[in-house]
């Protein structure tokens, strides 16, 4: 007998199980046992301290259930966003219903132990978070730091052409940057190859302790501000909180509504192979906070409808149980005796009523990490080397070179890899790629003002805004594909935060079995601090390299390739990786190329290596070390050794080129660091080392500080920048050859008075630069034309 | 004579000064010889490397003159806000134009010697950033980090309400989260006691290499999205682009229009008390992106009106003349006879268009610091002191203590001081100034559901952002005003490079003597990584201190204040300083009250102090030394001391508190650093120091890595978090009393022996903790009521 969705009947099962939830989600707020209310509350059975958020509960609910229909209704591929995170209880109490929960974990059986075990797990040390994370089956999104709701859903269904993203907002969330400029996701979403996203705006009225600005707002101006973004807006609307099946009805006729526009719009695009924007639908709910819970705290003030309601509304814990008789009211206001059997079971009905097997939001195969990720299919990077035979001989830009393997790598993986970036591809030199993948617009394109756009692109920068890549690909890959944003350096920072809690949820996800392993984040800080054609001193800060050595070790890689080939030899290993960050800080511009490809490969195995070519210590202790990491640093190391070898041919230089820089840590730190005896054998127990290094300085301290030698000298970013010369760039921060060759020769105590006369030539050197910059805009030509000359 | 500002003639004065500044724009660009082009133009006359932006410049320069005619017309007191900031010409040139340049800089004078000067220093080693850096007159916005300018607007306005903030958007820009939730700016103008802001967006089709998503959009649906949110929209278009009159009409026409409606809203809310919220006019200028420049490129492909503008549109420099013709040509399009004199002056008709003395934007008043700012008045912070006799023996919350002084500080400054924040002043406790001070909304309020909001609140914390809050402080510090943003710690960092580029202005200011001192920007962590209450995992970051850290030292302050009289003395140093950001990491729960004012005044004029009747060490060599910087590691610190000193009596201990973190850094990286011999006194030269922090461990090491005392042992945050009871988030992270008391007799040679059953204790408190907690969901009964005894 086939379902009537819209019968009245049918929507009192959606308002059961409505209820249904929020009972479950009020007891993980307060109880930890006497789940079913059969006995009289006891202090016992209340927690000693109730936490979590009650606020953004009920209406969510009500959302998951309609949504629960229409995925019933119409056979959806559909998974759930919980925006305002921090109602954990929604998704937890909703995979609970459908049966997940248990299968998930058995111990939080479907009868009344494990009721009770759900309840006091809540929020409760050892047990489960008060926001949707990871170990939240059907999340893909913790919410803990509001704003990026959106970005992941629609991430998440680029190339998955069947999926639709129910994405709930908070109306407090979308007064942030990042989800203010998410609205404009619509305008990258192709009709024919992704799947859509369905925005549904939680408008309760209120955050922690203000109103909202949208809630505010008339029905009319907020239809304007949507349409004007190209969405579809519908409006549902709580007239009165307690008369409830008039919402019922309403939402289920906004959600038929909105399910059927979604399948007009896919359809007439794919059957017409209709590429053109379309208007995507989204919905406003308008319900009170804390809709069905107290109407008023002890002291008479609104709760429900009011900011009162964010967090725990009432003040009940084991050892304030005056007021437990409006906890059990409330409780009973759902009730439990239409839900639950006597032994803790669901109600058949109640059971019956959730989708079926994958259909269950909280098991979308995609949530979980994407459906079984497939590895990336990666074209050989040694066919892109360049060819180096003498060190320093040929000059290549690394990023046009890692370009080509990009696009073949698109080629190859032509559903399951994507690029992002705020505007800057092309300005990062990746031309290949964009003239192989195109950007995804779906827009009108004007040739030839407009270059490499398509519907069906492979990249998407044409938004400028670090929030929306980073927020794309991270929907991207925590559904099991794979890809890059390519950034400006110093604006990677405006995502720090952002990077921060990707990793939270890789190391908290790790923990969980059931999930599948995502593939890794690779974020590519390209135009460095150490040279801005355009910009200055705005555009300088390579702080990101900081930032995210301070993350868990585990999740996180920082790689300075040297050159071009090094790059490749990187890319190959972090985009093969899983469960990382990869940060990849490489060069744009003209630059030596040092290494043949199979150099470049060891240097990346190893994370570092001797090079041999450049030292003068062979088998024996050396009077200095070199060290280099980053593209500039690895020139100005080798400029430095020339200039010493010239004058003093019996000092004996070691130079070492660093890649991986946290593999220098110690292995009290990170797992992967190197011994202390093996980083002794490079770095020697005392000799002086002098470091030039890409970064901030503290890094390499830091580093430093756990190893036997403190006999350092770091020469990194000193935050001196300015709009000048590439060349002046280094000497501003004392990273050029002639600072480094002469702090060698200060460091060395045998060059105490030998390496004076030398020192001073250093210093000259820096003043002729200063002037000769100031009157010609342009390096030096000793500096501009100098090459690597085989040593003697 | 009255002029007749709608009057042919006056366009044509309009026309001829916006030439006037394109061509001094374009001479920026690539010459540094020949400026009249009186001569031929020669390889030497050409730069280099010519080095900027082209593309933004001809738009604004006509909105500038633009202004500058309603300036006159309206006798207005207006400044300009260079939002697509990398068109850095536009401000200097119209500098130059209105003399102020030359006033500033007499090295750039009046005449060609002047003009070549100007030309040459821009972009230029030794000159001027290519954007509108804090060296540019009028300046307050450098837009190298795009996104910031109608925060920065709406700040600078605030509490001037006969100012006008022109603000010039990117529609590149305008896609970027923090722009887009800025739009929501005009929710807080208070139309009687603010000024207004006129966003014009600078919509020229493109960014650096696509069109813009804005530019894509009906007038319709810009009109939608824009009234949506409150604003008035008026187009203006450059529908011919080689036929300048009727856009010079039409622009005319609309910025009478705003102008008028501007003073329309003041009128009326002024005369009639009237504080609604009225729909301010905004602009939005359709032109071709590098408008008036070259058409095409030496390839064919269009350059004006599309992305191809937007840096050097020409390949011509030095060592590429074949196409300079092509240059002399552009140059000359804007009829360098009709501008200039002979000589190089200006010719008096264009001189005198310019409005006059401080109308003019390039030095209106508050652009350069603000109207000579105005000191804090302080209340005495002494008398919001906790009373302390028994350290330890009062409890109560930093946060609800501080609160008190700041409503104070409001009452005292009712038009300079001003509270920010995303939605969390509540929950960061400062209820009093919530109660004083009230939240500044203009929408309707609907008491008892919302709560503290008045139209003319001196807190502004009801947008949920991050960007708006630290965006509207910058600026209202930047125009000469006082105040702070509280925020949750972690997402303090949502803003991490917002306080880059603030700190980077300030550095780049600092240089330029003509500007006013800036009141610092002060910047409260609240809500830390140490206690999260309803929250978890993803709200613990204390990584802002070593963001801020790796700055400049003599801008930055970093504060960690034990306890509330701590806090009182730290805002009140805070408080009164300029040209910093200070970086206070408060708490906000209940917490035992260690120092009297005394004390505690004095720990943060020394930024450290030994603490005596902690300490056992009187007069001697310690065996350890506890240094504690935070609230949590000062408490954890002196119960580690209790548990030593009852078990070892005469274990000689030594006990320090750090409030100011950075002035422990060497003199070698910052000024303010401790000298080796007092770092000595402190820290000894060799016995183990047990360092408690608040922050990531790096900090502290590479503080000691450049000290003579190696022999440290840090206990911070080590990214171990969780929904957990607050002593646990300690535990965790072995930053407890436990761990401490532990480590340092392991630390101590002399108790490897007899310290070993202490050890185990310590390892058995900890393993009944993790039981208890996951039992009882709080904390240990003798962690909760531990209370600090005098040492026998
Ligand atoms: C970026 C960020 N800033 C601040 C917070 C602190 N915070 C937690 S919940 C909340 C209010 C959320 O309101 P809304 O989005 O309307 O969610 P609701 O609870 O009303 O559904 C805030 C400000 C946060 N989580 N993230
Ligand atoms: C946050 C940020 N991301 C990226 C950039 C790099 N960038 C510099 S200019 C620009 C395009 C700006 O376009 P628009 O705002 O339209 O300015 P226009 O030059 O067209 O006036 C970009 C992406 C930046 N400056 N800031
Ligand atoms: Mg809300
Ligand atoms: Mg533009």
């Amino acid at each position: 007998m086939a379902v009537d969705y819209d019968s009245k009947q049918y929507l009192e099962g959606v308002d059961k199980y409505w209820r249904a939830a929020n009972y479950l989600s009020v007891g993980q707020l307060f109880l930890r046992d006497n789940p079913l209310l059969d006995r009289d509350l006891t202090s016992d059975d209340v927690k000693v301290k109730p936490i979590g958020h009650w606020g953004t509960i009920v209406s969510q609910t009500f959302i998951y259930a309609h949504l629960n229909r229409v995925i019933n209704k119409y056979d959806l591929n559909m998974f759930y966003i919980e925006g305002s995170g921090h109602g954990g209880q929604v998704m937890v109490s909703n995979s609970y219903l459908d049966g997940s929960y248990s299968d998930i974990y058995p111990n939080i059986s479907q009868d009344k132990e494990g009721l009770k075990k759900l309840f006091k797990q809540f929020s409760f040390p050892g047990g489960v978070a008060s926001h949707a994370a990871p170990e939240t089956p059907g999340s893909i999104h913790e919410g803990g730091e509001l704003g990026y709701s959106l970005s992941h859903g629609t991430g998440a269904i680029l190339d998955n052409p069947d999926v639709i993203a129910a994405v709930e907002i908070g109306d407090g969330e979308a007064e942030t940057g990042p989800l203010a400029a998410s609205w404009f996701s619509d305008k990258f979403i192709n009709p024919i190859k992704d799947g859509a996203v369905l925005p549904i705006i939680n408008m309760n009225g209120f955050k922690i302790s203000n109103p909202t600005i949208l809630s505010r707002m008339t029905d009319e101006e907020l239809t304007n501000y949507f349409k004007g973004m190209g969405w579809n807006p519908k409006f549902v609307e709580v007239k009165d909180p307690d008369n409830h099946m008039p919402v019922h009805e309403a939402m289920a006729k906004t959600m038929d509504e909105a399910i059927s526009e979604i399948k007009a719009i896919q359809k007439n695009a794919r059957e017409n192979n209709d590429n053109s924007l379309p208007n995507w639908p989204m919905i406003i709910f308008r319900s009170p906070k804390g809709w069905t819970g107290p109407k008023e705290d002890f002291d008479g003030n609104p709760v429900e409808g009011s900011f009162r309601a964010h967090q725990v509304p009432l003040p009940i814990a084991a050892d304030s149980m005056e007021h437990a008789d409006k906890l059990v009211s409330w409780l009973k206001s759902y009730k439990p005796e239409e839900i639950f059997n006597a032994d803790g079971t669901l109600k058949q009905e109640v059971r019956d009523f959730a989708p079926k097997g994958d259909k269950r939001m909280s098991v979308n195969p995609i949530t979980n990490g994407g459906i079984d990720p497939k590895p990336l299919k990666l074209p050989d990077y040694k066919d892109y080397a360049v060819k180096v035979t003498t060190p320093g001989a040929t000059e290549a830009q690394d990023m046009i070179v890692w370009s080509d393997w990009v696009a073949d790598t698109m080629k190859l993986n032509p559903d399951n890899f994507r690029a992002f970036g705020p505007d800057e591809s092309k300005s990062n030199r990746l031309y290949s790629m964009l003239d192989h993948g195109k950007r995804q617009w779906e827009e009108d394109i004007h040739e030839p003002y407009d270059e490499d756009m398509a519907p069906q692109g492979r990249v998407i920068d044409s938004q400028l805004s670090e929030h929306q890549a980073e927020g794309w690909l991270e929907g991207y890959v925590l559904t099991g594909r794979h890809g890059f944003f390519a950034t400006y350096e110093s604006f990677g920072r405006v995502v720090d935060s952002m990077l921060t809690q990707h990793m939270k949820w890789l190391r908290k996800a790790a923990e969980q079995s059931w999930r599948n392993q995502y593939p890794s984040l690779n974020f590519v800080d390209t135009s460095t601090v150490f040279q801005q054609d355009h910009n200055g001193y705005t555009h300088q800060d390579p702080g990101m390299l900081t930032h995210l050595a301070e993350k868990k070790p585990e999740f996180i890689r920082e790689y300075l390739p040297g050159d071009a080939n090094t790059l490749l030899a990187v890319a190959d290993v972090a985009f093969r990786s899983y469960e990382k960050i990869n940060l990849l800080v490489t060069s744009k511009h003209p630059r030596p190329q040092w290494f043949s490809i199979d150099e470049a490969t060891n240097l990346v195995h190893n994370g570092l290596g001797y090079i041999d070519w450049a030292s003068t210590d062979q088998g024996q202790e050396p009077d200095i070390v070199f060290a280099a990491a980053g593209s500039e640093p690895t020139w100005e190391v080798f400029a430095a050794v020339s200039l010493l070898h010239d004058e003093f041919p019996e000092m004996k230089i070691r130079v070492i080129n660093v890649v991986d820089i946290l593999k220098l840590r110690s292995p009290k730190i990170d797992p992967r660091g190197l011994s202390d005896e093996e980083f002794d054998r490079y770095f020697t127990v005392d000799k002086p080392v002098i470091f030039a290094f890409h970064g901030f300085e503290d890094l390499v301290k830091d580093i430093f500080f756990d190893r036997h030698n403190h006999n350092l000298s770091v020469h990194g970013y000193r935050e001196n920048g300015d709009i000048t010369t590439p060349f002046d760039m280094r000497v501003l921060n004392e990273l050029d050859r002639y600072h480094l060759a002469k702090d060698a020769v200060l460091n060395i105590p045998e060059y105490a008075v030998k390496g004076s006369y030398f020192a001073q030539r250093m210093d000259d050197m820096v003043a002729k630069h200063n002037a000769y910059i100031r009157e010609n805009g342009t390096d030096l030509p000793e500096v501009n034309n100098w090459k690597w000359q085989p040593l003697k």
